[in-house]
């Protein structure tokens, strides 16, 4: 394979082609086909851990004479620790209950027929992936795992790692009798492939972009495919009056400070203004502490001096980095009021005692994860028992938050009569 | 309300903004308030029967004016015994189970989170219709239940009849104390208007257009927010050669003949070679006798002689209509290949008493609704028990076969804590 392909339109429609007829093999595939693909995958991998160290070092080379940041570079390496952990995803994954033809709701109705669901693959799955070659192994692994065919299309910056992922895929799906087109990564680095990609729904059921907020708007503005999104995380914590400071305390550190740089990490506090002065006391000290910029509404800055004020841009802002907004409210009806207006409608927390406050932010805060007394930092497939998770979904459509592998699947309807006919 | 709107875009900015406002108080809304508004504006419908026959009146003389055709006319017309079912089904609707609220799935994880799913609104769903005005009061019903704020585009011929009935949906919610934005019909004939709507992810969450094949197609491909499609209903029986030959009689002639003009009607016949011959006369017979033309494969055309032979077009053909094509198939595996290739995904049923071809059956064939003796006239929402149906969805992403409530829900996270943190 080369990445120099001519005729892209005519390569892509193959590809599809190709796709499609490989998911009407794998929604049939039984479960030990997919989990022993899966396996040998992983074998493959721990066993080849030489030649994708030698490939990505291709890309890592051409990286460096391209100039890319260190942050990139980062991202694009292939070290033997993430190459454990490509194989041990592998593994969790083939250990994982298979959703497929999972049977619920059988119920009889009074016309004697039996009705219910069963759960199929979607079809076809495009991913569309910035820099880190270890998406490859992941995605493809959920994607098969839910008995969908996958088309991957990665970053021109990690082509031959990906490329030599790819190969090895190819090698555990034969061995395990399963079609070699169920997994297929874009062999060309041309842009048109994913103007292709995400105009094919001919070929291509759903497509999930991995990336930054550039990337993710691009294409969701221009699929003509279903787009399973991810945008900004501005998740909030609300502090009632009648919270237990303690926990305040701690779960607000934690969900600042345990990371700066995840979707799920708390960027805008906001505090009763009946308990504001104790606690910004003694928790903005301690943020201070660690290093985090505090920016603060007026109450704010008069309670604690160190607060820079917030502008207005503050509140819509995902920073990703030490740094917090911090409002006072009156109460929880402004508090819910500032997070349905600002929030990015990824993950918000109430720190409350009180029963009937806690039952009214669950209900009436729209966002894809909502939780009482706990840290944002939760929000993540793996905490939640989801077993793994191919990106977090801040749509309402289809798949919200975490998506695992049930995100991956579509329901049927399954009626069982005994000659029924409709009178 | 005028049907002379100058300026569409602020127009239709103006109903989004309203609908996004009066969703949040919807979605937050308790039970009875929605119950008490849909058995408000079923009161309302039965007292007010003149004035919606009245303004039917006109619809109907502008029509015949215009030179519509008989069929059209037919649907646009709301006749006592439509005006009892647009009742019926507000009360019905009021009589369902809320979805919205729902809590299920609550698991503890080994941090001490406990984590499960709430069913939530989808938030606007935006309804493009074409003559019938009871859509315009069944759509407000199901939408208003699910706790989602509607804005309803109803055909130019039905303008006068659908701006009665919804001033008669403004008086009930806000008589049950609901925002009167929570249902809002579009009043202007202008197309640029459905444009708008299709266009504007920021105010409206999801489009169901109900109509032709040619409304359905248009709007999908046009849309920038997620639609939910019904298209054409071509819909297949096999019978097997281990089929008990007088169910497979009596249900392929039911799901042909008791009604043709739906989607879940059979379009198309396969037969098993074993028992064709046998099948066919009887079965033919039947089918003829009843006006039903036969077009046959070459081997159907030898064994019937009434039938005639059959394009290739006829494979792919939605008929509404007293047709049917039969073909005459190997084996199991070749009238799975036969469905997958030409069915539109929207029904298909096997008669057998063989256990392992009808498990095989159930698990291969991709379609919305998967049957094992069984009529394909059961596909419906009511039949299946949802209580109503918003339409089918040919569609995999979010919602497939018929809609009812929960196809108008989306599902967040909620995590109840005791101050945990992430290490």
């Amino acid at each position: 394979m080369s990445n120099q392909i001519h005729d892209i339109t005519s390569y892509m429609q193959e590809v599809g082609s190709r796709a499609r007829t490989a998911s009407r093999a794998l929604a049939a595939a039984s479960t030990a086909e997919k989990n022993n693909a899966l396996m040998a995958i992983a074998d493959d991998i721990d066993q080849n851990r030489d030649t994708l160290i030698q490939e990505n070092r291709k890309d890592m080379q051409a990286g460096a004479e391209k100039g890319l940041d260190a942050a990139l570079l980062d991202r694009l390496e292939l070290t033997p620790a993430r190459i454990d952990s490509m194989i041990e995803g592998l593994r969790q994954i083939a250990a994982l209950p298979d959703p497929i033809g999972e049977i619920f709701d059988m119920n009889y109705r009074p016309t004697g027929i039996q009705v219910g669901r069963m759960r199929v693959p979607l079809g076809v799955v495009g991913i569309i992936y910035e820099s880190r070659p270890n998406v490859t192994a992941d995605a493809a692994a959920l994607c098969l795992k839910s008995g969908n065919a996958t088309v991957l299309r990665g970053g021109s910056e990690a082509f031959h790692s990906n490329q030599a992922i790819a190969g090895i895929i190819h090698q555990g799906l034969e061995k395990a009798g399963l079609h070699a087109d169920a997994v297929q990564v874009i062999a060309t680095t041309d842009r048109e492939a994913v103007g292709m990609m995400i105009s094919m729904p001919e070929y291509i059921d759903v497509i999930i972009p991995r990336g930054g907020r550039g990337l993710i708007e691009r294409i969701s503005n221009n699929a003509r495919v279903p787009v399973i999104k991810h945008l900004d995380g501005i998740c909030h914590s609300y502090i009632d009056d009648e919270a237990d400071l303690e926990k305040a305390i701690q779960v607000t550190f934690n969900a600042k400070t345990q990371r700066y740089g995840t979707c799920n990490t708390l960027e805008t506090l906001l505090v009763s203004e009946e308990i504001a002065e104790t606690l910004l006391q003694e928790l903005g000290g301690m943020l201070l502490e660690k290093g985090v910029e505090l920016r603060g509404c007026e109450t704010t800055c008069r309670l604690l001096e160190q607060a820079m004020p917030a502008s207005a841009e503050d509140w819509d802002t995902e920073y990703l980095a030490p740094i917090l907004s911090i409002k006072v409210v009156k109460d929880l009806d402004e508090a819910i009021e500032h997070i349905n207006t600002h929030s990015s409608g990824h993950t918000e927390s109430i720190i409350t005692e009180n029963y009937t406050r806690a039952r009214r932010f669950l209900r009436e805060v729209d966002s894809s994860s909502v939780m009482v007394n706990a840290s944002t930092r939760f929000a993540d497939g793996f905490e939640y028992g989801l077993g793994a998770e191919i990106g977090i979904s801040t749509d309402k459509f289809h798949a919200r938050g975490p998506v695992g592998l049930e995100g991956l699947t579509s329901v049927k309807f399954i009626v069982l009569g005994d000659g029924n006919i409709r009178s």
